[in-house]
């Protein structure tokens, strides 16, 4: 089959603690430390066949995530910025959804002819996280598209218990083609969901929300928080079309943090009550923690889901004058969060294809992860099955 | 002033162990089994003023409730029908709007020409209930309505702490007579917030809720679900124009539970799975109950928030084998809860107003609760202001 | 090696509507419907080898359950009382611990020599309640003792995933056979764990604790919430060495429900406040839990663990005015129970062993089953190693 | 009556922005930047009466809080420490027991010879926070011994809805005395209820909890944990003397934190799982929440009780990586926690009165707080009723 092949060069920078571990396994644990001169190619490769718990599946639309973009870019001296574990060569793609066409033996609830989308953390079930049902947590994890091969390919095989069918987002819409490229938006919006409503424990109907960054994950928070009744979803973000995005997606408004502080206009939108629950989703959290803290509603939450490698100067007192409380959080798995978000998206309460803005095949998914560090889109989605040359949004093109 | 008066004959049944409280106090625990002859009538009574820590309110738009229904509904021997906490002579009325008139000198949030509605729990705020948060549990509650003046009046007097502002909701719907009428509405959505959202903890996104009943609790139990982003949202009522009324306030679908087993319904329409909350707010729990425990969903709930003084036949293994639970609900006051509903409604996320089915001025109050007895109508308004002769709504006429 | 083994007639009662699946798996849903005329006997069976992913365990401690003593006693039929899930033949025993003599290849956490105890509950870890969390609702269950081989054996082999190591007991305990005995009755005071600190929530400290039944379930139920500061711990059986026993392992006080109304007991024992949390451990609900509602505080929980296949009739009433709720408690899997239970032996917080008031040699396994059968004992626990006869605790046959 | 009396002078720090309300009402909101030269003297003043809804206490036992130093304890430039609300002249002392001599006319629930004690936040009860359960969140909020006359005399005025009776507790111990002493301790010890059991949610029996500081709030935080089943509870204070006392009220193991990194110790002694709860007792959160995250079990929690007003850099990922939280805590009015703690203390479950290291009479109350600024004891408790001179507990000279 054909598939896109991520390849870089084992060169561990001189200064990087390299472990026992990294050195048998070939993974790195941090992945910009070690893997440098990446190359992108389309290649054939092996079709893949299921393991007795697997399913092969065809694969129908494959986002390209951030992650995808950071084994594409580099720094000054050639290493890539993907700061995660990966072990190349790889097959990238991980926000996907296909066709099932072969099933292994011991597989009980999934056959032929099944539309289905995947988890990202191939979670172990066995260690202590995962015995707790902390799947996210896992301590044995291994990753689609990251230590195993991913599924910017026209097949991948994965473990049936991964695997969630969409089949009624598809009656929904009555529209395969776009119930696969929503099943392909079901993992990040499962990053928001897990964020909002597992880790944070959700908001009343009726709560205020602000998310910061709108982006994939804080679009999908976006849309999640207006489908489970918040009183009002406000949203920021410096990118201009990305406001566009988050209107569009259901913010009551969208600013542009460089123009108005946001602890201002959160107070003023809130009529001085403050935000019920911020959601970090910019990876930024030096800048947008202590705006949060400012307009902290009593009694409200915090959760942390961009990532950012730094400390944070935060202000505890005001975690104690407002009972105050933040949550970090981390993947996807567990807790019902695949099949509420499928549920949301075949209930016709969210619909996250809006958000994509570029839709490529396969053989052009190279110029798919070129175009995305272009900084003007907020989704690119492979399709395999795409005969036509790339379709862009006049929208995306426009707004940027 | 103007206002409704109820005035019955105390005359304990003979076998009825009247407790030297209810003797002292005039105020019966079991209203039907004390009070007898009830007479509704219009009548001048003096102005109310306020006491320091309370607000005369104009009253705006008051609704006709169930319970004032079964003080004017007898038995065969002439005894209400309304089983709880009730000392007449009263001024009944606790579902109201108004704007503020008056304030006691120890008001600090309130002001004239506010719009308010308020709650009908009067709670003391010094019992261990209260000091703990829980409001609705109250040990020297008094109700507005039952054992103090209500707002079937022109003018209601009500501390301030039991009042919450509503001018936004006007802003939202830019109509004010509009904004009181929903602000009538405030108390009963409450009572249904309360009952969902508090006591049982709410439901995550996407999960599938059945209601029973849909009365004014359960259409605003309906309302919520949709607006709190519920996967599915399943009525049963009995009554044809319920079940349209249902559907109107965002039911997926309204069943006749005489027509079709509810249980076989949910399990159909949740592809097996059962429902993640099931409300009862029919007040049949004999017949409700049975149901819902057949078709739970693992780790499925139930709220009971209809009343009914009868034991229910229950199954507790399909507690256990199901991972379900059951949640008892009283009550409206606490937890942010109007606060709550006022915001959803000034984010239009509900329109209660849409269950109004008449609307009659203050003279022609009694013939209102007449008009209710006939079960013809989802909600009647009183509306003081209202200079024309009653408004019905053509279709409640019709569906009836 | 040496094992007990349960043999028994499959002869489906004549209006049992035996389905297609115990046709084809030889597995009863409801044992006491098909089994008859069971047999215990000590046979020579092969040893155990593990799987890729199993240990096998040398036992060191098997407690006999009330349900291997369903499986040996029958009605005047001739069928087994036991009414869940059995194939047979069977070697029974799930409440164990041993040390683990063999490893499988994928085995990562475990190795010889180690103490461990086991989950009996096999959840699959694929079915979409595992994949929640939610494993003691495993939908492809198997269960160690009943449809796979148990622990009434020389050796046993589990999955690893099942396996929790209790070395820490031993070395709390400086003694290797106390901690053993100690780590066989970890499963059931996780089944008590679960239903009062996952399943109910757990209680506050200084809380009222009442717990109706005094048998293994239920003086777990009675230690744990000792150790996690209740308030008072109440306990109720009609047996007077179980109740001798439930003040042993922590019962401020223990009474028998046929001299005191346990509701008046209860509300004088907490000044009138109620109880905080019930637990129904008697398996005898129609009789408890109208008692549990007559004495439940305000904000109090109910939860079941005593299994009992009748409908109870409920007072939900009681559950509105009270702010009550009842939950449902299965099994002892998942949300590190075992692990939490382990921490407590090993921290001192409870010692589980005074329970026991005879233990056996294996080859005297069966004459154990039928002492448990005349109800003098709390616990009998089968040793393997133990070389002598029978030791019985003099306390147990005195106070009998 | 006698009573202390705190004096000091109003003079603004030059580039303090005094505030109109706090020119208003005369309240500093931080005392450290308006009051300087303060005066500790005992003086007579009148007795109080009580209002309507108001009960007088005849003061039994009051402790010496840092807040009451930090009123004693001043600047180079003469202002005092303490940084929060306070209005000189005032009557110092909040951490009190007593009996009831007199009941306003409203009272219901206590008369003359009740053995109470009292919340020091005095709480409105008519704010939104309040109304929501949430009033240590109290928006016009009074404080008693800082803005209103407090416990150090001989008799002081509370609305009976503040207090709580603690006869149980004078049963419990069969020594009045006693009772009276433990009394005071329950304020200090509800603040460490409220930010272990009701702000981060509790823990489940058998977690593993770390305390930093043994001052007062550290040493509740100890005595709780141990009663409500940590599976090992680890303190960290520099003093040898705290540490010591540590030891007494239940920690398992207490270090120095200057001695060993107190997250390598917490990883060592929870063998590599790290702490469950993490308790910030010693208002230093620069130096001890980066060694919290350094060793948090997954699902870990983090309160932060202590007050600093600093910012504290944070490693956020680590809550995403390790699934955890941190939560803000303040104040012990509310949610039952007052009743609760007293039922501890009077099931035994904690005995706080052996944190006392000095005892004081009323006349030489002034002295008590000079020996509490000499960092010697735990806790110094004044005792009108005292006849002899100051009873000075010889460990605690000793471990000084």
């Amino acid at each position: 089959m054909k598939a896109v092949v991520v390849e870089a060069k084992w060169d561990p920078r001189p200064d990087y603690p390299l472990s026992d571990w990294e050195r048998e396994t070939g993974k790195a644990i941090t992945g910009s430390s070690i893997w440098r001169q990446p190359r992108f190619s389309i290649q054939e490769v092996p079709d893949p066949t299921p393991g007795p718990d697997e399913v092969v599946i065809r694969v129908k639309a494959c986002g390209v995530c951030g992650s995808d973009l950071h084994f594409y870019e580099t720094d000054p001296e050639g290493y890539i910025l993907y700061p995660g574990l990966v072990k190349f060569p790889v097959i990238p793609g991980h926000e996907f959804s296909g066709e099932v066409v072969a099933v292994g033996k011991e597989v009980r609830d999934l056959r032929p002819g099944d539309m289905v989308t995947s988890e990202e953390m191939l979670w172990c079930g066995v260690c202590m996280p995962c015995r707790s049902g902390f799947f996210n947590h896992c301590t044995n994890l291994e990753e689609l598209g990251f230590t195993v091969p991913g599924a910017m390919a026209e097949y991948v095989a994965v473990k049936a218990k991964y695997c969630w069918k969409i089949n009624a987002i598809a009656e929904r819409y009555g529209d395969v083609d776009k119930a696969y490229e929503a099943g392909s938006l079901v993992e990040p919006t499962s990053v928001a969901y897990n964020g909002i409503f597992v880790r944070a424990g959700g908001f009343r109907p009726g709560a205020y929300v602000a998310v910061f960054g709108a982006g994939p994950i804080g679009l999908a928070a976006i849309a999640l928080s207006r489908a489970a009744g918040a009183g009002k979803v406000i949203a920021f973000d410096v990118s201009a079309p990305r406001r566009e995005m988050a209107r569009r997606m259901g913010a009551d408004i969208a600013l542009d943090p460089r123009e108005v502080a946001p602890s201002e206009a959160v107070r003023e939108l809130t009529r001085g009550e403050g935000a019920d629950l911020f959601v970090e989703a910019a990876g930024a959290p030096t800048r947008t923690l202590p705006e949060m803290e400012k307009a902290l509603a009593i009694n409200g939450r915090i959760v942390v889901i961009g990532r950012a490698a730094e400390r944070v100067p935060l202000y505890l007192e005001t975690l104690q004058v407002r009972r105050g409380q933040i949550f970090g959080s981390q993947g996807h798995s567990g807790d019902a969060i695949f099949p509420s978000v499928i549920r949301m998206m075949a209930a016709g309460l969210i619909d996250m294809t809006r958000i994509i803005t570029a839709r490529y095949p396969l053989d052009r998914a190279v110029e798919a992860v070129e175009r995305l560090s272009r900084r003007l889109d907020a989704k690119i989605t492979i399709k395999p099955d795409l005969r036509e040359v790339p379709q862009v949004e006049p929208a995306a093109a426009t707004v940027a």
